[in-house]
């Protein structure tokens, strides 16, 4: 399909906004008038700009207020549309979007509604240019698809058409479903835009919250598939009000929303295909190679340097790891335990050590399981991800990988190849060295990212991966609030819990500027008995966090456990949570390694499938006061 | 009255939140459950803690979901309430707040609700201890205050009582003028919160969007006022959940709850005494010396050094500002047109040296004229005020002054001995010098301030200075929202739009940098006839804003102008609004002098009362274009 975006969805000056959408690949841009206004050139030299972009203007908007307007204005209103024509002319476009009147004096007669629109119709058309008449949800007397179609089909006229727009349908719950009944070429445009779905002013909501396809809660999918069924066959659009993205940088940005389209066109194609829609309807939606089933994280890789990498391997071997292996050519080792391997890189002129470079120790390498490493890789390109190939000395396995939006790296590594063949290849295996502990498994890797980041690393996700995003969370530290939404693989053997807060003192703030960037925040490892673990933890002298008293006085009101049980709870700092299906997690964290990431054990009883949400609060109250702690001590 | 504040409204751990109240001059403080339980220390340690402050712990919160629920968890919710008896005992507390049950499994049969209310009443009368029963805004089956008065009059316990929020009554639209029959004894506790009026669900309004008294669009007063005739003698207490509370700094923002609990208590009294209440029920209220009248801004003040003095002289020479005295004994001139005075202070070792060190060219005091400035004073200290003594020499008049948030100064000086006798006694003034355009006053003073102050500004005026604040108008710049909220002394004589921004790239956001702190953004000056104002400024060379010609292409499309005036328009550079009534407001801005502060010249014409705010898109696109232009050069 042809793919479009308003210039009013990015930030910047007109040609800002031009160049990042010609970057991005789309093939045509929605003029938004205000840009316009506010560019200081011709509309011939925008038209020319476009040009040499290869962009085609698809659509000038809004004009709005018109139909039903107070009929001592109709006069004066046909004037301003003529004015505007000229400008349309200039700017080599044939298409305005005509919305719906939204003043409080417009009238809702049916008649005077079919006659202005003839009447603008009939002076578009002798201008051979064309008008896409829109409902907006807010519109006075007219804020359905079905009411547009109604007086577009009734006027019957080749410059008239229906312009549809997802959120001005969705955020009145609206049913597209017959949409498909519309013949295709009397839909002149198509705008795409997600929600998250609010209880509040419709207006509001649509002028300051809307988010690209992916990054909502609205059924697109569901939106789009009748208008692939029409028959139409015009562009697909973004139009998208959104505070933040009025100040994101332009390029990742516009880059965001091209993907977006991708991710929307693969979703539809996936509905259309489980209605049995037949293949020429299929055939103008993006399709790229099937997501891989996922299989776990099979390793995870940290960049070190020599002093870091042997704090690191103390700290994790009193957490019951054992250093397994040691690379064949590089400064490389293996740490292990259960089902958990951990690479620490502190190879000179590597990826790692450039990432330890630009952010300290750190997590600069994911490897997960997939089906097929080669139609994974395929697909992330297809979405625009950017395939990483490193350096390969002998004996080495090349690994598929891409680059995850923080810029470290995902490796994509064959289920079946998983495991033993890895290794042997490129480690000298220590058989002897058997851990002696008992975590498991990765339950989940938590990020902190900056706040406005997040909506970026959802997308990248559903998209290249196809993970799922759960609802996101807001949770207060001492110093400010934490959002926090999880990515999650389809099954959730892959778990991706990503932070952000937009207060400078808060820990993930903390976590954000000690990175220099975005960074994992902690890893969990599973158990299936967290006493045992903690208590080995403990005597091997691993510091945990400490909980307060009252936190389990509290525990005692709201739970019905004997004392020596909370008694011992307390004393190993372990946190408790049930949901309402009865499903309990015990869990405990570690203060941070230098300063940085920490470490999180668990155990799930009964299904639980959350991450303790409840006592989020608990521990970033003991992360600010070990902070302050920490900062105290510095001081001395 | 005794004054309080709930720990949830602050930012911090317990210790910083109860140091900062106490500093305020809170008497109490309610301890909210939470900020507790992530305290490591027990109930006692809090408890002496607040007694070395000199605080009162006037209310332990919340007890929830208590009333009417499932029967078969009645037993363990009495179990919950004295676990939290004993803890309450341990704070040295003896008053719970218990809200209303908002669990959907909750039932409402009245008689269950006073079973449920009359047991626990009894429990907690067994230990001396009070129950203060609240209706939540979205309590399941009670969410009015008319509903637990009924509950609570009927049951009769001498430690049952009502507790009244003034957002759960006034966010429902409800009536609070009956609550002046309660008797004032059965009112156990009062918690005030303002909140601006939101279209949304009012269970995320009250958690997220509550503030101060005086920062949000509720009557307050209206709320407060019959509490005060009920006899209620307990605490006002402030109950603020608010997401930017929770990361400002702790100290400040205490003390903008104690000024908002002051300004909240005078407008009551004032309300009181229009409806003719006796004495002594206004007795308690806070009362400061009354308002001023105001007549206008006196004289600005900027701080600058000798070269940057000279610079800003020819600048405003140009504007058709004339140099009319020197100061007798400083190295501080002034510069004079109609009834405009600037003076420009590059004394050495004075204050306005101490702002230009720490801002550079800058406004570094404002002076109004007031009734009577030793009342006006003396009304600014009684509402913490920071007032201040300038260096005074020979000849020279002392002006009674106050601390602006910004650290810069406001000079109350007195109406009748304004003008001449001021200027007389410290300035050498030159007859000679006339000025000859025909500027006539200062109309308005916009100010650049961090994004988290806006709430502290706002109430900082209506509080010291009695001025009004309008409703905050969103504005786009090309790289992200201006918020914009205009301050103004009753009678409109002094006017001062306060500008904020979260983005890191708008004007507002250049400015505060530019400033390392909050400064004026922009000043206007009024006149009788733009244009011929205009044509002499460009001809003396004042470099004015370039507006971009599709602006004009727009005024034709939307008003009736013949193309000469349009023409003459765009010459200019004048922009223009016209307001619902047939106001008009003709105006134009300069460039800004050393990329920091600039000038509006403007012409209003039918009462047009308003900023021109739908021209402030194109000017800050224009200013982006001109910062672009700048930085270029620069780089040359």
């Amino acid at each position: 399909m042809k793919r479009s975006i308003a210039t009013v969805s990015l930030s910047g000056t007109l040609p800002e906004k031009l160049d990042a959408i010609a970057a991005a690949g789309f093939d045509g841009v929605e003029i938004f008038e205000n840009d316009l206004l506010y560019y200081d050139g011709s509309p011939r030299e925008v038209r020319q700009m476009c040009a040499d972009l290869g962009l085609a203007i698809s659509l000038f908007q809004p004009f709005r207020d018109f139909e039903g307007c107070r009929r001592d204005r109709l006069a004066r209103n046909l004037d301003r549309a003529e004015r505007k024509f000229d400008l349309m002319q200039e700017l080599g476009t044939d298409l305005v979007l005509v919305c719906s009147n939204a003043a409080a004096d417009s009238v809702g007669d049916r008649q005077i509604l079919l006659d202005d629109l003839s009447l603008l119709a009939e002076r578009a058309g002798a201008r051979d240019l064309r008008i896409g008449y829109e409902a907006l949800a807010w519109g006075r007397h007219v804020n359905t698809w079905q009411q547009v179609w109604d007086l577009v089909r009734h006027i019957d006229h080749p410059n008239l058409g229906v312009l549809l727009d997802s959120f001005h349908t969705l955020s009145l719950k609206g049913d597209p479903s017959a949409i498909a009944q519309i013949p295709g070429d009397k839909i002149f445009f198509v705008q795409m835009a997600d929600a998250p779905i609010l209880a509040m002013d419709v207006l509001e909501w649509s002028r300051h919250f809307r988010c690209f396809p992916g990054q909502g809660e609205f059924d697109l999918p569901g939106f789009l598939a009748p208008i692939i069924e029409s028959g139409y066959t015009g562009p697909l659009s973004l139009e998208i009000f959104n505070d933040g993205f009025r100040a994101a940088p332009v390029r990742a940005n516009a880059a965001d929303g091209f993907r977006s389209l991708l991710y929307l066109e693969e979703k539809t194609r996936e509905r259309l295909l489980q209605q049995a829609a037949p293949a020429p309807v299929l055939e103008p939606l993006f399709a790229p190679p099937k997501a891989s089933d996922y299989d776990g994280i099979e390793f995870l890789e940290f960049a070190v340097d020599e002093s870091q990498g042997a704090k690191l391997t103390h700290w994790l071997e009193r957490l019951g790891f054992s250093k397994v292996g040691q690379h064949r050519s590089k400064n490389v080792s293996l740490l292990r335990q259960g089902d958990i391997n951990l690479i620490l890189n502190a190879e000179p002129y590597s990826f790692a050590h450039n990432f330890f470079e630009a952010h300290g120790p750190s997590l600069c390498a994911t490897a997960i399981r997939v089906q097929d490493s080669a139609s994974a890789l395929a697909r992330a390109v297809a979405y625009k991800g950017q395939p990483y190939r490193g350096l390969v000395g002998p004996n080495e396995l090349e690994l598929a990988a891409v680059r995850a939006p923080d810029g470290s790296l995902i490796y994509l590594v064959d289920k079946d190849a998983a495991g033993k063949p890895f290794y042997e290849s490129d480690f000298n295996l220590n058989a002897a060295s058997t851990p002696q502990a008992g975590l498991k498994r990765i339950d989940h890797m938590a990020m902190a990212l900056p706040a406005d980041s997040l909506d970026s690393w959802v997308l990248f996700y559903k998209s290249l991966l196809d993970f799922e995003a759960d609802d996101e969370v807001v949770l207060p530290d001492p110093y400010g609030l934490v959002k926090s939404r999880a990515l999650r693989s389809r099954c959730s053997s892959i778990r991706l819990p990503l932070n952000i807060s937009e207060n400078r003192n808060t820990a993930i703030s903390h976590a954000l500027s000690s990175y220099r960037g975005s960074g994992v925040h902690h890893i969990a490892f599973e158990c299936d008995d967290l006493f045992a673990e903690v208590s080995r933890a403990k005597e091997a002298g691993v510091p945990l966090l400490d909980i307060p008293l009252n936190y389990y006085d509290d525990l005692a009101a709201r739970f019905d456990f004997d004392d020596e049980f909370l008694s011992e709870l307390a004393y190993y700092n372990v946190l408790y949570d049930r949901d309402a299906n009865g499903g309990e997690l015990f869990h405990v964290y570690t203060e941070p390694f230098e300063g940085r990431f920490f470490f999180e054990l668990l155990q799930r009883k009964n299904g639980y499938a959350g991450y303790g949400a409840a006592n989020v609060a608990v521990r970033l109250a003991a992360m600010a006061k070990s902070r302050s702690g920490a900062a105290r001590q510095a001081k001395l």
